[in-house]
C-alpha cells in the first residue's frame, strides 16, 4: 500500500546502499575505528564548519537522546524540554531510566521558548528551597520540532544565550534535521546550529541512512570516556562501519542536502494536493510532516488507499493526521494520494 | 591488511546484502511490526522446533544482554555468570548501570559449572542473613563461550535443572552461536537449547550480518510489554525491517549454518596452519576463535602483515593473542597468514 | 526565636522521648526484627481495622516515598501525581532516580481529582502509540495534601475506584496525617485510608517522632522481598528499635491522635489571629499549615520576630509565606506571633 | 536475655540521650542548618585536626556508603573492595542499584592490599580494550574491616600513595571507628584517616549512637551539591538535629572516645573468657568482634542462653560465631558468658 505514514518507512537511500556494497568485503577494525567513521568526521566536520568538533555515531534517536543527554547531566540535574518533546512523551520513559528528571515547559508550535526558559532557571534559583528541587541542567529541543515547525536563526541565538547566562548545554535533536536545511523558509544552516548549540545529532534513520544517527559536539565538546559511556548504555556497535559507511555516503557529494531537497520538493507538492482537496491543516509545517484534521468517516475512507499515522482524536468527530515525505515519496505517490483523498472526502 | 582481529571485522555475507536491496523500496510499518520481522520470525520459531516461541530482533550483543538482563530480574536480583562472562568483564558495567549485581563463579574452560551454581544457590539460602544479600535471580552462560568453547548436552541440561529447581531463568548468550553450533564436535541442537533454556539469543553481527541479535524466549515466555522495556532502553529501531530482512535472509536456504560452516571450515585449515608453525594452543578451543602464545618479538613482527587481537600480556615475554575466522576468511588469508607465521616465527 | 516555620523544628513528643529512654538498656535483635517495632506493628493494624496489614518501618518521607514507589513499579511504568504533589516539585527528583517517571496532572486544591485520572487512563489506553509512552502505574496523592487540604471519603472513593477498574496501586503519603485525621472537617478515617488504598503512610517525623514513617500495606500487600528491597536504597536502620520503640508509643493511649489533635487546636488558634489581624488567605486549609499573603515589607518587618516558610514571591510586591503549628506550639508562641504580626503590618 | 549479637543491639549511650532530651524543645532549622550540626562539624574538624573538613550527617551505614560512593564515581566508573567488603557482600546491591559495579579483589585478613590494588590498576591501563570495561574510580575500604582487622599506619599511607598515583579517591568505611581507635594495637589515629583518606565516615550508629553516621570530606573535599544528592537518595532527615545532636554528644568531653574505650575494655575480657574456655579463634581480632569455632552441638547449646551472631557453617559439624562488645556491654554480661560458655562447652 502506498505509505505517507512517516519518513522511515523504506529503506536506505540507493547510494547509501551502493557504498555499503562496495564497502562489504573490507576488513575494518571495530567500534567505530574505522577509516569509514574517520572520513565521514571529516565530512561532518567540514559541514558544520568546526574542525575540532567531537562526532560520534550512534544507531537510533531515543538511544541518542538518552546517551548523550545522560553524559551531560550531573546526577543532580535534569533536561528542560517542551511538553510536546519527544523525550517528554513518547520515549518510553528512557531519560528517567537513567535517573533524570525531563522538566516541562509549555509548546509554543512544538517549541521552547528562550522567555520561559528564562523565566523558568530565574524562579528556579530565585527559590529559597531550590537544592530540595532537581537543578535544570540543560535544554533540550527538537529542529524540526515534533510538529515539523523550526526554529529561527533569531530563537536559537536567544535559547543560547540564556543557556550560556546559566552555564548549562544547548541540546539540538536533529532526528529530521536534513528536512529542516532544505525548508525554504529557514534562516537556520548547519555552521549556525554547530556554533549556538553544544551537542546535537544529524539524523540518519529518518533522513536516508538503514539506521544511525551522528552525534556532534562543537569546539571539542565530547564528554571524557564518552565510548565506554556509550558501551555501558548497549550502543556501542561492534560494526561500527555500518554507521561510519552511511554518514560517509550521506555527506558525499551533497548526498545529506538531496536527501532533504527531494522531501521538501514532495512536502510542497503534497501540501498543494491538500490545499486543493480542501483540507484543514492542523498546525502551520515548513517541513516534511503535514497534519491535517479530517472527520472520522473521512480518514476511515483514506485508510484504506494509504498507511498515514493517526496523530490524535480530537473527540468532536474528527481526528488529526499525519502524512509524510521523504526521499523515497514518489510522484506516483502524490498522485494517488490525491485520488484517494478526493475520493473520502467526496 | 589482512585481517584475523575477529568475526565482526567484514560488513554482511553477500546474501543478506541483496535482500536488504531486493526489499529496499518496500514500504513497512516501524518497529519490528513489518512483515519481514514476521517472516523472519517464522523461520525462527521453525529452526528451533518450538511455534510457540517469541521472538524480538536487537541491534547489538552488550544491548541485547543489558536489555534481556534487565528485563527478567527483580530489583532485589543478580545475575550469576562466570567471572570469564562478557557481562562481567567487558560490557563496560552495563548490567551494572541497569541496577543489578553480576555474580560471578570461577570460570572452567570459559565455562559455568552446575556443580558450582547449585553449590551457591544452596549456600544463599542456608545463610541466615540472605536477605541482606543480593538474591541470585538468574544464569548467564556464553555459547560458545568467550574463550571459544562449548557446553555439552548434558553440561546444558545440568544447569537447566539447576535453574528448574530454583525457578530462575537460564540464559544463553549465542553471539557466535552459529559456530558454536557448525562445530563437529558439539552434540548439541538449536532446538536443544530452545527447549532447555529460557532465553536466548541468536547472535547476527558476529554470524554474517551488519548488525543485529535474534533473542528468543522459549514458551511464549517474553517479559510484558517488552517492547516498551526495549524502547526505554533506546534499543527499538525505528527501521525494525533492517533487523527482520536480515533475519528473513539468515534462516533462508540455510545461510545460518552456512555462514557457521564456512568459518567452522576456515577455523580447521586455521588450527592446522598455526599447529603446522609450531604454535603453542593457550587454550583448546573447538570454534571459529583460536588463542595461541607467541613471543613478543613473534606477536610484533606478525602485527606487520596480519591484524589480530592482543589477548593478554603474560608477562615473561609472551602474549596470547586471537585469531577468528569468519564466512568472509578466504583461502588467501589463510595462505598470507602461514607465510606471515612462517616469517615471524623464524 | 518563636518558630512557626514548620511541624518539624523541634525534637519528639515528651512520651516518644519517654519510651526511648525506659528501653534503652534493653538489648534487641536489628534491623525491626525487636519486640517493639512487632508491638508497633500490632497497634497500628488494630488502628487501621485491618489485622492483615503488613507494616514496615522508615525514616524519612522522601525515602518511603522513592522504596514504596520504586517497589510497586514496573519498569516501564510511572506514577501519576498533582503537579503540586512532594514527589512531582520537590523531592530532589528522588522517583526520577529509581528509574521511574513522574507523570503529573494539575492540581485542584492541592489534590488529584478522579475525573483527571481517569481521563489520562482513558485517553492512554486510546492512544494508538501507548506502548511507545510510560505506562501509568500507579496513582500518588497526599493526605493533607501540600497545600494542607484534604481529600473528602467521596473523594478518595472515586479515586480508588478509578485505580481499581485500571489495576493500578492508589499510594497515599501521609506524612502529616494525624492533622488530616484531627481535622474537624474530615470524614476520613484511618480505617476508611486502610480500606481504600493500596499502600499508605502514617508520619512520624512531623506527627511527634524523631524520625519515622510507618508503611502500611493493607490486606498483605507488601510488596516479596521488601525489606532486601529497603535494604537496597539504604533505608533500612541497624537499629529498626529506633522506629519501633517511637511508633509503640505513638499508638499507644491515643497519642497519634492527641498529637494530631493538639497541633489541630493551635491551628484554629493560628487562624484566628491571623483573620483578626487582617491576613488574607492564600489557599483556605483545614489542616495545620496556613498559607497567608503579606506585603514583602510586612513579611520582612515579621521575619526579625518570627520564624516562618516563605512559599512564593508573587511578583506583585506580595509574598505567600507558610505559618505551621505541631504538638509543641505553645500559647505563649501564639502571642507573640500575635504581636509580632501587629507590629509588621501596622 | 543476654547480648553479644553486636554492638547496635541496645540505644543510644546515656548522654547521648540526655542530649536529646536537654535540647528536645528548642525549636531548630530543618535539614542539617540547625546550630547543633554546627558544633557537632566544628567538633568533628578538631577532632580530625583538619579545620577545612567538610562534614554531612546521615543516618546509616549502608545508606552512606551508598550515598558517597555514588557522589564521588562518574558514571562509567566502579569502586574497587576487598571480596569481603561490606558493599560487596552484606548491602543486597546497594552500590550496584546506583549504577555502579563493586570491583572485588581478594581480601588478606578483611584487607585490601596495596599491591593487590596497584597491579589491579597497572594492568586495567595495560589492557588494550580498557575503553571497554568499568573504569577504576575510586578505592574502599573498613576500618575496622568486616572482620574486626585494622591497617596500620604503613599499610594507609600505601593504599593512599597508589590512590594518588591514579588520582582516584581512597574512602574508608568508619562503622566501627571508635574501636579502630581504642584498639591497644593501632598506630592509627582520627587526624591520620583525615590526612591520608578522600572520604571517610565516623560511625555513630554502632558506637554509642541511636542512629547516624557523620560523613567527613576533608580539605573541603564535598562533591558538588551534596546536599541535593543525598535528598535524591532518600537519605536528607527533615529533622537533622537529630544527628546533630546525638554527634554534638559523642564529640563533646572525649565520648566517642569513651564509647570506644569501654567496648575495647570488655572485648579485652572477651577474649580472655573465650581463649580460658579453650575456645578455638577463627581469625585473630584486635577490635570489638571476636569470632570462634564451635561444635555445632556446642554452638546451639550457647544459643540458649546467650545472643550471638552466626558468621559461617564450615560444614565439617563446626560453626564459626561472632560475638561482639560493645559501650553498654556489663560485666554481667561477661560473667553470665562465661558461664554458659563452659556449660556448653563440657
Amino acid at each position: 500500500m502506498i505509505s505517507f505514514e512517516n519518513d522511515y518507512s523504506t529503506g536506505a537511500h540507493p547510494r547509501v546502499l551502493e557504498a555499503l556494497a562496495a564497502t562489504n568485503l573490507e576488513p575494518a577494525p571495530g567500534y567505530g575505528s574505522d577509516r569509514f567513521c574517520e572520513s565521514a568526521t571529516a565530512r561532518i566536520r567540514a559541514a558544520c564548519d568546526d574542525e575540532t568538533a567531537d562526532v560520534f555515531f550512534l544507531t537510533g534517536g531515543t538511544q541518542t537522546n538518552a546517551v548523550v543527554i545522560s553524559a551531560l547531566l550531573a546526577g543532580y540535574e535534569g533536561v528542560i524540554a517542551a511538553d510536546s518533546g519527544h523525550i517528554a512523551a513518547h520515549e518510553a520513559g528512557a531519560i528517567e531510566a537513567t535517573g533524570h528528571k525531563v522538566i516541562t515547559l509549555p509548546e509554543h508550535d512544538g517549541k521552547l521558548n528562550a522567555t520561559d526558559v528564562e523565566a523558568y532557571l530565574d524562579a528556579f534559583y530565585a527559590d529559597a528551597s531550590f537544592t530540595h528541587m532537581v537543578f535544570p541542567g540543560m535544554v533540550f529541543i527538537a529542529h524540526p520540532s515534533e510538529l515539523g515547525t523550526l526554529y529561527s536563526l533569531a530563537e536559537l541565538e536567544a535559547l543560547a544565550a540564556v543557556c550560556r547566562r546559566y552555564e548549562i548545554p544547548l541540546y539540538l535533536d536533529g532526528a529530521r534535521l536534513a528536512y529542516g536545511l532544505a525548508a525554504p523558509e529557514t534562516d537556520v544552516t548547519l555552521p549556525d546550529i554547530a556554533r549556538l548549540v553544544d551537542a546535537f545529532y544529524i539524523g540518519g534513520t529518518k533522513c536516508g541512512a538503514l539506521c544511525g544517527e551522528a552525534v556532534v559536539f562543537p569546539r571539542g565538546g565530547m564528554p571524557r570516556h564518552f565510548l565506554t559511556h556509550v558501551k555501558q548504555h548497549g550502543a556501542l556497535l561492534a560494526k561500527g562501519r555500518l554507521l561510519g559507511v552511511q554518514f560517509d555516503a550521506l555527506f558525499t557529494d551533497g548526498l545529506y542536502a538531496e536527501v532533504g531537497q527531494t522531501a521538501m520538493n514532495a512536502a510542497a507538492k503534497l501540501r498543494r494536493v491538500l490545499r486543493d482537496a480542501g483540507c484543514e491543516f492542523f498546525r502551520e509545517s515548513p517541513t516534511n510532516q503535514q497534519f491535517i484534521v479530517l472527520e472520522n468517516a473521512q480518514a476511515e475512507a483514506l485508510a484504506e488507499r494509504i498507511r498515514f499515522s493517526t496523530w490524535e482524536k480530537l473527540g468532536d468527530g474528527r481526528t488529526v493526521i499525519r502524512l509524510a515525505t521523504s526521499w523515497s515519496t514518489t510522484p506516483d505517490d502524490l498522485a494517488a494520494l490525491e485520488e484517494a483523498l478526493r475520493a473520502a472526502m467526496r
